[in-house]
């Protein structure tokens, strides 16, 4: 089979263009903190990352420009470039498809803004779990926006507090930061009726979390 | 539990410094083609890219010498900035521990250095399957230094042709080059015997491939 007939059809045609004016735009966005080099490197490896797990290829484009996007600014962060005025927290589970999805999205509702927070996945799969999208829209959280995403170097070096759920080792350990690993259930396969089990136990941590962080 | 007391412990604690000095030494030998914070964000992101999904540390400092190397000088290769004198063959399955990797040394003996190779995984497992590593050594094919890498962005600039083995859509279209899809077994929990076939279907493909690049 000859792949390369591929880039005629709608949706999986690799964008190079689309990315490399993104990248000219993300360019002047980091001027001064980042060469273009980098940037560049940044946008193209995020779209390959992504496009490793993903099924779908329709967000692809919008999200890469997310990703890349929240990669440098923590880099930016972390070299001290760009101000990070509140505590910065990263949630990492193997797949990044439900409990640091949740955890991420209830710390952000809950801190009104006082926490900065970012997710990522030690093996992302290719979507969010359906599950846990509705428990979530239970409590009025919509996660339309958010998928799963590969762990890198930059967010590790940006957080102030790094919570790992069940994949501690797959995640470098840095000094001067603060490292948490919650055992929560995993919620992969379950019924609605077990995800809000652990979606409430999510909750909770993350209140106690907040507590902390006050 | 506080995951920083891991840093005390063998092989688990973040080597920062060694990876720093590392990222020096390699600034040098790229000088001239990337900055040095290109190299730097290079190193960092594959150890973190291989720390994702490792269980055994012992190697992973190594690994990461061997992969940050090899994908800046794919990037190079991309760019014009480093010479390309024979075909680049990358081939990319999802777990990158049996069927890419089986090609990518079959390859490798079989050229005798007419072509240059290079593997990937788009979800890389944690090591090798250790059925593979036995019937490759029944051929006489050391796979020792060999281990599971994600696919990124650098090593499909640099090839020329790229070969999926059920994972096609992980891979980015890139115009210029040769694009195959091979249907191959997956060898995982197979036997010996079935693992024995798998690796002379490959055996065939990669001669036939070798063929046409003669």
């Amino acid at each position: 089979m000859d792949l390369s007939t591929r880039r005629g059809m709608p949706g999986l045609a690799y964008p190079e263009d689309y990315l490399r004016r993104l990248a000219d735009e993300l360019a002047e966005k980091f001027a001064g903190i980042f060469s273009a080099e980098t940037v560049e490197r940044y946008v193209l490896e995020s779209y390959t990352g992504l496009l490793r797990t993903s099924k779908v290829k329709a967000h692809l484009a919008s999200q890469t420009i997310r990703f890349a996007t929240d990669r440098l600014t923590a880099l930016a962060q972390a070299k001290g470039a760009i101000e990070s005025p509140v505590p910065e927290v990263l949630f990492v589970c193997e797949q990044n498809a439900g409990r640091s999805q949740m955890a991420a999205v209830l710390t952000k509702s809950l801190s009104e803004g006082r926490v900065h927070v970012r997710s990522a996945g030690s093996s992302p799969v290719a979507e969010l779990n359906p599950a846990v999208v509705a428990v979530m829209a239970e409590l009025g959280l919509d996660m339309a926006e958010e998928f799963p995403k590969p762990l890198t170097d930059d967010v590790v070096q940006a957080a102030d507090v790094v919570v790992t759920m069940g994949c501690g080792d797959a995640c470098a350990i840095y000094p001067g930061k603060r490292y948490l690993d919650w055992e929560l259930t995993d919620p992969a396969g379950l019924s609605l009726d077990e995800v809000r089990v652990i979606r409430d136990d999510v909750k909770s941590r993350v209140e106690e979390l907040l507590a902390t962080l006050a």
